[in-house]
């Protein structure tokens, strides 16, 4: 349903390969609800993607560039403003990769130099996007700059691997850029902590599909969905949410303030 | 701006007292976003109060009751669902008073008698609220129910006395009934962590301009304003928002992941 | 083992009812840690109890106490002082009782008489202790004040019940109080959360040993037992932690930094 | 006082640079409970330090190694099982250093190198630590890891600049590894997060004079010195706090318990 909560904004998002990404939802989501965007991957992504089909449909224009080259980040954040007519209300961080998870290196055994790797795209990144920003002084008063994350930052779980370091640093990023350029600019900047949710990135993990049943059980009002995840992006993207910053916000049914339930001690 | 994102949903809003309530700017922007909605108060605040002014604004009814009394409640839910011809889809709870505060006891030498007179307005309230709409099941599925709070109840503020203990409380008992409620009929139940505000309740803190001065300099974006936690209300009683529930969510300008800020550091 | 870590510190420790009991453990490793005590209980529970063998065992003096009781509690802690010839260094809190749960009030149907008892029980017999010894300056400067919960104050197990909501009084208060006797006097206040334990207040909770087995496959360490819990509350009581004060304490093998482990997965 | 509670436990003791450092305290007073250990630091950091001093007070051998580097750390860990007669019971992780704090960079505008630098050196530095001391099976069932911190990982300071991201990953760590060697060996691994401390390392950060002051106001017992952050390291590395893993323990005499402070409202 559209309501226009988001009519005039402009934005970047991060991270849409295909039907199954948040950051997919997100772009159709933003789209209906008024904002026009500009779509970004990185170039190998986007080989494998469907994103034209995506910037076709949500009338966006689609600048690739790899999330750890400042040069490629300079190019998106200046380009975008120009394509959009003006400065950016809204960035959607959707960005994760561990070598280790995907080559199963064990947590106790990880490469060091992938290690490097995982924390630079999975978190440097967006550091480097928002020092590029502030820099270009690209984002209006009171935007809002969302990423996405897991509640592996708090809790261990034992397949998620150094992607829980990951995301640990991007909180952290968040929350030290949020206090300098909310002080600055009044530009906010919150992590999402989502359910597990199939898609492209989350099937690299192993077990994934028992993992999603547990938290299935898990979580009072079940596994929150790609599609609710964009609803909530769209959320912190409007101005009902202005002064909602320097957080990571569970949208996760409920799975993050629950011990046990009943689901799961009928199993033991 | 009026987007209808609460169109066709009905609710009860407690705690309007006047024009400086988070309440009433709750009903007039719920009102302003479509929804219908039945306004209450404790009979004494009422007749202190200008709730009749906001009513007829709002075109909404008002049925007094004193939230520490069960049966007043179930007054209300009936009555509330007989008025807006259906179940409920949002609460606001926005109560809260402590006789110990208004007279000035020291935490440190409290009257237990006053103590559990604290407890039962400005906590339990809630739970006799959320028991009584379980047993009339007058919430519809993914309904989604607020109560308004403070950070006194992670962090001691030594003015704000027992209150601090309630809203621990009161948090408690979102987690413990979201739990429950969300298991059997999806409704979700949060609370807001609001920077302090200026309304009657918050003026009868003690030094209380100099403590707003203090959290203004203490969070990056400055105190939220009593109609931006309206928005941010709105926000989680809107579909946008299905998937969070049992949270404690801080709508403070970042005030609770800032350790210090250079404009305090500047007055060492 | 014997290290005299506490040697010449006086304390009052209520709670301990039979070996299982972790306030009985308690009392053993002070009595072996070179401390003298005075025991105390709920007259009723002494009757039941085997208080009069650990009396002996640890050389020390039983003083009868309804912890709801302002009066038996300035009783007891005038009568500790001059039983054991000067202030007080420690006291430990163990004490939690709900009618609701005892009588299988379902959380979204309780008592609300009972539920005050709850409160009053578990959480507020806390600050009265505290605000009676404040008031007789009856606790050395850097005194250590340890009270006993559970995470269900932080995350929701069905079967806990409305002593959830107590376990989260219960850590206000050690907060809110911690702040004031810590600015005042130097005495710090905190609570352990510890594993679930089998001991005749847990064992009242439905499901309790399937339950201990979940916690046991979700600790990486295992459940702690109680006699570990004791051999904390002795560190905390000892001069090694005097800076520590405000804080609950995880004592649970893990359980609360863990999101799954893979015994619970293989059950899936 | 020597209550020999340390007694016959072996262990290495990083970052003791001159008699100000953490680390020196804690070698001290491991000493005097009777522990054995190596002390390691850089080898450029021990030009400068008086380490040897320290050695012979404590009857303990030196080993070089920068701690990024995997070789010197293998070196490291054999040798000092070497020297120690068997596996490890302890190990103390005090290091941190970023360029970009240093070097006044402000973290809007960080160097991506010396990042990387901050990350490696104060952080990756553990994981290393403990995947070489698991591959080697070094540590003895029940060792306990201890790692220094600060509050900044949870809330922003301005002037702590990069250092707050390198403490999140310090902290994640600590999680992530604390699951699997908990699992597999019993080995505990936890933070300690300390009142600003005046020490060579934290002399480096901007204004600390004022800062000191201003923690010390803001914490109820005062801001915790390094001789009792030594004091509560010995305890976790005692038998007393076995089941106490993956957590970040407070030791800041109350700071992060507390909103504000009498103390502080008294400036305003």
């Amino acid at each position: 349903m559209s309501t226009d909560i988001l009519k005039g904004k402009k934005g970047i998002i991060f991270g849409a390969l295909n039907e199954m990404s948040i950051a997919w939802k997100v772009a159709q989501k933003a789209h209906e609800q008024g904002a026009q965007f500009v779509l970004t991957n990185a170039p190998i992504a986007m080989r494998m993607g469907e994103i034209n089909k995506l910037a076709e449909e949500t009338n966006s224009e689609i600048i690739p560039a790899d999330a750890t080259s400042v040069e490629d980040l300079e190019n998106l954040i200046t380009k975008a403003q120009e394509i959009l007519g003006g400065k950016l209300d809204f960035i959607l961080h959707s960005i994760g990769m561990s070598p280790n998870v995907r080559k199963k290196k064990h947590y106790t055994d990880i490469n060091y130099e992938w290690y490097k790797t995982t924390l630079d795209v999975s978190a440097t990144s967006l550091h480097k996007t928002l020092a590029i920003a502030k820099k270009q002084d690209a984002i209006n008063d009171w935007g809002s700059v969302v990423a996405l994350t897991y509640i592996a930052a708090q809790r261990i779980f034992p397949d998620y691997g150094d992607m829980a370091d990951a995301k640990s640093l991007l909180e952290s990023i968040t929350r030290s850029f949020g206090y300098h350029y909310g002080v600055d600019k009044k530009v906010r900047i919150n992590t999402i902590s989502q359910s597990p949710t199939v898609t492209t990135a989350g099937s690299g993990v192993g077990g994934f599909d028992k993992f999603i049943s547990y938290a299935e059980k898990m979580s009072p009002l079940g596994n929150a969905s790609a599609e609710a995840c964009a609803d909530y992006c769209i959320a912190m993207f409007s101005d009902l949410t202005k002064y909602v910053t320097m957080q990571n916000l569970y949208h996760d049914g409920g799975f993050s303030a629950t011990g046990v339930t009943n689901d799961i001690m009928d199993m033991m």
